[in-house]
């Protein structure tokens, strides 16, 4: 398992008129919390665009039990619990608000593509290497 | 059941890098969506705020199978299957592209909410009058 | 002189906590006035970008009269007139609300930039004799 | 005058095809400039509005020299050159890259203006305490 935290504050611009942070702005923050749990690894999803891999996503389930408010300081909880499976990784992501209540939940699921074919392909060799040791099998 | 079609042209400014449609963006069509579906009905929604109803997103669940490209003409599905229970309402939506290939596919639920307490509540009575009649049961 | 109007809805993820479409959308809305604005001349931009050339926007000035609600339909006026100079095109673009009240007016400059280079380039042929009807000098 | 400095890194999803941070996101970059030189005060706008003074954009003008990219880590330069006059603050901003390029800069002027009313009023006494002493004239 590998877990990374981040630390997002709302902006006034993905408020919406009841005052809450926007249903749909909370795909920004689930992908700063994959995107820097990745940069956590020593790798930036950057470079591994640039190397010729993308990474769409081609599922997402988000649960919400509380609003988020203007100017919140927002914890992004982002957790890898299972190995990629050919070329899907699966991220789970829980969001905190400053009383350490929890905002939301969700599950992304992204596929690895090939950047000139878009088809799918297996996870970068660079980040099989980054990510195995969080994932070696008790013996 | 209740079934009622919108058009959405991609903005420019709704697509990424990569060319697709951020997955984030979905949820302002989604919404769409729901809204127009509402409006057919020949209320809006923003009148249904105005008497005191909020209805904010409590879970949503989307599946991306094609990604949607800038200045393509979607074509987003919205349908209740079922009466609303107690004081949740479930959309589900699908979106196409020009082509008719089916994009994405996904359920939100939302909750009708008092605007001053924010606590739970029914579903108003207009919209419960304009909805009935696309659910009476067959006898 | 060139003119074209198109019809937009304020979306609820647009607005912000004020109640107000979030100053920052407005770029959402004058690209919208601007694509459409060359699509009545029978060519899309998307069509010019597949050709080989970009316009990015390389300034933007906005003055903010009054403020857009949510669901309110924007009536978007977009101008052109001044046949565009060297690289340069100007779009002038004013937001009218249901009631006919100037909600913003601003002025937009964009340039032709070569997709593979980057570079400046000059305004394609086929934009050049499709706009070159409403410029023609009176004689 | 009263500088501030902030970091924003670039999210996917604000870039566009192009590969650009959107033109209009800016809008978002500047607030959050605006909201965190007021926070290095000892006070958050939050406070200001909870307080009953919004403060809505009343004009815009931003230059765009550079595109920024993704995942690009921005420095925001926030600059109050002039004591707020009647009810405006003017903010002129500058982005800057990772190599220290001038991205793009602007000038956003702002209102205050009484929550209930909605008409303009003058700059709040918590703030003007606290800007004052970077205004003091020299003797």
């Amino acid at each position: 398992m590998y877990i990374h935290t981040s630390q997002i504050r709302v902006r006034y611009g993905e408020t919406d008129r009841m005052g809450y942070l926007y249903y749909g702005f909370y795909a920004w923050y689930y992908e700063v919390g994959r995107v820097e749990a990745i940069r956590q690894l020593g790798i930036s999803y950057r470079e591994l665009e640039d190397q010729g891999v993308l990474l769409p996503v081609v599922e997402w389930h988000i649960q919400y039990f509380k609003p988020a408010y203007y100017d919140d300081l927002i914890t992004v909880k982002t957790i890898l619990k299972d190995w990629p499976i050919r070329s899907a990784i699966r991220f789970h992501t829980e969001l905190y608000n400053e009383q350490g209540e929890l905002l939301n939940k969700g599950i992304t699921t992204l596929v690895f593509v090939d950047a000139q074919t878009r088809k799918k392909t297996v996870i970068p060799q660079i980040l099989r290497e980054k990510l195995e040791p969080y994932f070696i099998p008790a013996t």
